[in-house]
């Protein structure tokens, strides 16, 4: 299998190399180089015995076998500017390897690989759109004049967008990704079966002291905003330590004025909160806001916080995750992937590969061949136990 | 002597109206409306018998008297943008009041009241042109070619600067100037003798740890640079508290990248301490700045320390300070004033006055009638006080 595996890496850096920005990889929503990576890909699949074909949201699909029952696997072609060699891509090579490795021995079960035309939202702000539309939950409003514009320069028609979404024929989905994290290396482990993709809140907290000479305020009269900010970005920090499975980030702070010799006296703050359960995530926001409010009214400042975002887990399928060895390691997906647009219409089933150095969305981005021969290895036994499971 | 001090009040509104933008006082070096002021305060230096020019350097000044011995009281009478009416102007006026108030009681003693034409560096970044050009400390590298044509604009002759010197006669050096400060209103008293300018240093702190992802990065595996920048906000904060004398300020705060999703992989952070004692302040800076370098070692992560400024501090003199009232409150000074500049030539005294609020620099500042009432009789018997010590 790891002549295999070697053979998937080679392919993720030759497409690599089909780029907008001459010296860095960078592959947007229907971008000319998209047509070279459905050319590489394609003659693959065509090799593999399968028809292949590029739907009207630029999704390149290929179907392998004749069976009633159609196990989906997919991930993105595109990527984010200065992008790494494998994040997205290397999902859907892996799709087509698969096939390679499985060769007729699952005839109960029919294989559609998926390279998704858009999932990072580079192009148009806008992500998902090529899930979206697989899913059939592109609105209007998503699909504006800019992406149908796009869609016909790239050849295709917009109108046709409803022939692009899966047919009942579908039972499951799967997808393979780097973890873009650090915690498959930190275990030693090379693939983590996700269990859920985490539910997202992010907020807007603002401190409001007073601004004063830093030379002429003495220590006691002082209404820092800089200092109660400090004080709750630290009790953000504790709380997340000390609750499973919660990761809280204050990633953005502005100071003002934010000048070396005045104190501060306003103070905003990012908070982005995730956790696999909804209700500990909002819980967990309930009792950070209510702390920052706690700081300021301790320090005689205001307090304001803005909601930006509430977004809800997306639980992968137990049952399709079964259908993977036993004993690997089970965890989340602390960001968003296309198997959260697939999740609520089929059972939808991730597996991570270990990311060298935790390292994403950067030219360093790498995977280990042993890590992508045992996912091969591990894809092969999740399409038999899939198979049988269907029979 | 209330009837004096509306008259020192309302003559500082009428300087505020001499702005060189419309709505809101803003009056820098040898700028037009610089005229009307040396016009209306020459005025009532002329009327009290005094010989009025303005010397080379554009400082207004005003001799009162022929004793051999001579104290000059000054202040300057440039502003900062959007300024208030007192900040330095109320200084001059002051004196010229006092020369009033005083009358001929003390013909021991000869008063020059100056008139400084600049502070507060606003219009080339270089601050104290006035009083170091009266001092002889106006350095070849700051009377720069952009000075010396704002002078020659102004009608003057910046060859005859050596002339603005002051004269063996110069005995002493008295200002008035608001505290810009809390602390007299939160002491609800008037007046505050300053025993010394403090000493400042400005440093700024790196905290170098690794930028991540804030979904895929657990807490465990995090070198999040804002939370162990902001552990030592708290630090800087609690030891300034426990340290008498010192005040200590982060008022400028950068992260990067500075995005929501995105743990803060490098900040930065400024450090502001001042003291009026030199070895407290440094003993304050190297106690902080180890901080710093434990707080990163215990985080896993780099720390960097700049020195920006060290500034020593300025006492007055202690026998001139003496000649006010004893019973009057005795504090330090956490801004530069002109003083500064001049205390390293003859002994220097500085008397503040309350200011309500602690607001300075901004339109709101203002000064109560009681207290300019007791500015102009502690300044009475300061100058009793000095003439019969002199005698």
């Amino acid at each position: 299998m790891i002549e295999l595996a070697n053979k998937v890496i080679g392919c993720c850096r030759e497409l690599a190399q089909f780029t907008e920005e001459p010296g860095r990889t960078t592959r947007t929503f229907l971008s000319p180089p998209m047509r070279d990576v459905h050319r590489v890909l394609g003659d693959w699949m065509k090799r593999l015995g399968m028809r292949v074909w590029v739907d009207d949201a630029g999704n390149l699909r290929g179907l392998h076998g004749r069976a009633p029952k159609r196990l989906v696997i997919g991930s993105h072609l595109d990527t984010v500017p200065d992008a790494g060699a494998f994040d997205g891509v290397l999902g859907v090579v892996l799709g087509i390897a698969l096939v390679e490795a499985l060769g007729n021995r699952c005839p109960g079960l029919f294989i559609e690989v998926i390279g998704f035309s858009e999932e990072e939202g580079v192009r148009f702000g806008v992500p998902f759109i090529g899930s979206r539309a697989v899913a059939g939950t592109l609105a209007s409003d998503i699909a504006d004049v800019r992406v149908c514009d796009a869609i016909r320069a790239f050849g295709l028609n917009p109108e046709d967008l409803p022939a692009a979404r899966l047919t009942a024929e579908a039972v499951a989905y799967l997808e393979f990704h780097i973890e873009q994290g650090p915690v498959l290396e930190s275990l030693n482990l090379s693939l983590g079966i996700v269990d859920a993709i985490v539910g997202q809140s992010r907020l807007l907290l603002t401190f409001s002291g007073h601004a004063n000479h830093a030379g002429t305020t003495p220590m006691n009269l002082r209404h820092d905003a800089l200092a109660a900010a400090a004080e709750w970005i630290l009790l953000v920090e504790k709380h997340a330590q000390e609750t499973a499975g919660l990761v809280a980030t204050t990633g953005l702070i502005h100071a003002e004025p934010n000048a070396t010799n005045v104190i501060p006296g306003k103070v905003t703050v990012s908070l982005d909160v995730r956790h696999a359960n909804d209700q500990a995530r909002h819980v967990a926001v309930a009792t950070l806001v209510r702390a920052a409010y706690e700081t300021g009214l301790r320090r005689g400042m205001k307090v304001g916080d803005e909601l930006r975002l509430d977004q809800p887990a997306v639980p992968m399928d137990s049952a399709l995750g079964g259908m993977f060895d036993p004993g690997l390691h089970h965890m989340v997906s602390g960001a968003g992937h296309d198997a959260m647009i697939l999740a609520p219409l089929l059972p939808a089933a991730m597996l991570f590969l270990r990311s060298p150095g935790g390292v994403s969305h950067h030219p360093d981005e790498t995977v280990l061949a042993g890590d992508v021969a045992a996912a091969l290895e591990a894809g092969v036994r999740f399409v038999q136990n899939l198979e049988a499971g269907l029979v």
